[in-house]
Parts: C-alpha cells; sequence; structure tokens
C-alpha cells in the first residue's frame, strides 16, 4: 500500500502529521472479576478491588477495578492502535479523572483526540502533542479521561 | 492502645483529621527488569519498556518502566501505609508527570502531602481531598509528582 501524508511509516504518525482535532479510536478490551482481583493484589490491594462481598458495604457498592488498572488497560488499547503515533507513545504527565468505576464485564474502548500539536524551541527533532483520551464502556458510560502531553518525533530530515 | 485525635481508628484518619500541610511516607519498593517488563508485557508493550538492547536507540536510552508501573507501585505504597485514610485511598482524580523514568534497580518510596481539604456541601458524611505525592528513587530523583483528589470520610456522626 503506498504510504500517504497521513500515515507515512508503518502506519504511524510523527509531529507533522498530526493536527488539532485529529481524532483516533482503539480496539476492545473486556475487563473481569479474575483481572480486576489480580491487579488489585498487586498494586492495590483495597477490600473494593479485592472482594464483592466486602465491597458492597464501601463507597463502591460492588467489585470495581482500581483507578490504575483502568489506566493501565487504557494504555494497552492505545499502544496495540489506538494511537499511531511515531516513536511510541511516551508520556510526559497529565491529566487523569475516573467519573465511574470500572466493573467486571465491563468492555473497554478508547477515544481520543488531539487538542494540542507544539514543536520543541529547543529539540528541533521532536515537539509536544495534547491527547485527549476517553474510555468508555460499552453502555457508553466515560469511565476515565486522561489528557495526556506525549512528546512525538518530527520526521526524520 | 489508645485512639487518639490523629490516628482514631485502627491507625487511619478521617477528613476531620487531616490538615493542609500534613505529611507521610511510604515504606520503599525496589523494582527490577523482570517487574518491568511483566508490567509492560501486560499493558504497555512498547520496545523501550520490554528489551534493553531496543530500548538503547529509543528516547529513554536504556529499558526504562511504564509510567503507569510507577503509578502502579506508587498507589501499592500508599496502601500498604503511605497514606493512612480512613474508608481506603479512593480517587477521584488528579495531575500526574514523570519527571524522569524508573530504571532497573531503583528503589521506590513516596512522600505526600496534603494540599486542601474540603467538606462537602451535599454530602455531609464525606469530602475532598488534595494529596500531592512525590515517588522518589534511592538517589532522591523525583520519578513521579502526583497530585490526586480524594474522597474521604468524615467520622461517623
Amino acid at each position: 500500500m503506498q504510504a500517504t501524508l497521513e500515515r507515512p511509516l508503518n502506519g504511524k504518525l510523527f509531529l507533522d502529521d498530526l493536527h488539532v482535532g485529529q481524532r483516533f479510536s482503539s480496539g476492545a478490551h473486556a475487563i473481569d472479576e479474575h483481572q480486576i482481583k489480580a491487579f488489585a493484589g498487586d498494586f492495590d490491594p483495597q477490600p473494593f478491588h479485592l472482594d464483592g462481598d466486602a465491597a458492597k458495604n464501601t463507597i463502591f457498592g460492588g467489585l470495581a477495578a482500581s483507578g490504575w488498572h483502568t489506566a493501565a488497560i487504557t494504555m494497552r488499547l492505545l499502544v496495540d492502535g489506538g494511537a499511531p503515533i511515531a516513536g511510541g507513545i511516551v508520556g510526559a504527565g497529565g491529566e487523569i479523572s475516573w467519573p465511574k468505576p470500572t466493573r467486571p464485564g465491563d468492555v473497554l474502548q478508547v477515544e481520543c483526540e488531539i487538542l494540542e500539536v507544539t514543536p520543541s524551541r529547543s529539540r528541533p527533532d521532536r515537539g509536544m502533542v495534547t491527547m485527549r483520551c476517553e474510555t468508555f464502556n460499552q453502555r457508553g458510560e466515560t469511565l476515565q479521561i486522561l489528557t495526556a502531553k506525549l512528546v512525538v518525533p518530527r520526521h526524520p530530515a
């Protein structure tokens, strides 16, 4: 297939190929109770992430995934094609919120939009991109909003 | 042991026990190449998180942990006593940045400070706390800064 301006190298986009308003969609990932408890056991061992019965009497009212688990799955969906950035997805930081908990049985999917594209003044080989990524479940409920600042390479000279 | 005002229930702090400027320190967690690659394989399978040789020619210049891995370890350190909040550590969201990559052999430790304590107007049983948590390695280098908004219960009436 002939490379196009928008997808110049293995379908990956350099800074020069990105523009405000550009959108990307990821594949989907189904999360279950086993995954939720395994992640929580490693990184967030609190009752509402580990035990459905214990979770009933908490603020979550039932088993919920760690927010960091939702973030990690979101990243996996972006890496697996949800955000085809040249050089990989390298985040300097960002803002994150979790409007609703991720529950067992949810099917996660990510939609991203480019908000800002800023070439670096000091480093002519790269720039900064602000990308807003919303993680939905199969009912269209927003589970996570991540506004990330990414380091993105420019086209090799 | 007699409960004190600051640590009223199993050493856990309610909204009423928290004040601006209050600080907490976590234990430590040593991260190695195996952990970095395992997390990346699950959630962030990019060359600079998976393969030391491939990482040399990337922006990281060597194997580095996924930022989400640093975030997850930070959470574990907070849950394991780094932030003794009653009702658990329940984040609504926050700001995150990774000033330096986490490397194999780094020993992570978290220091938190309470920035804001705001009782809810609509929900008299809880409030919002803003907590800034810095994750350091053994050389005192800042790997992550997380400013989190937490939902914290008030003392039972």
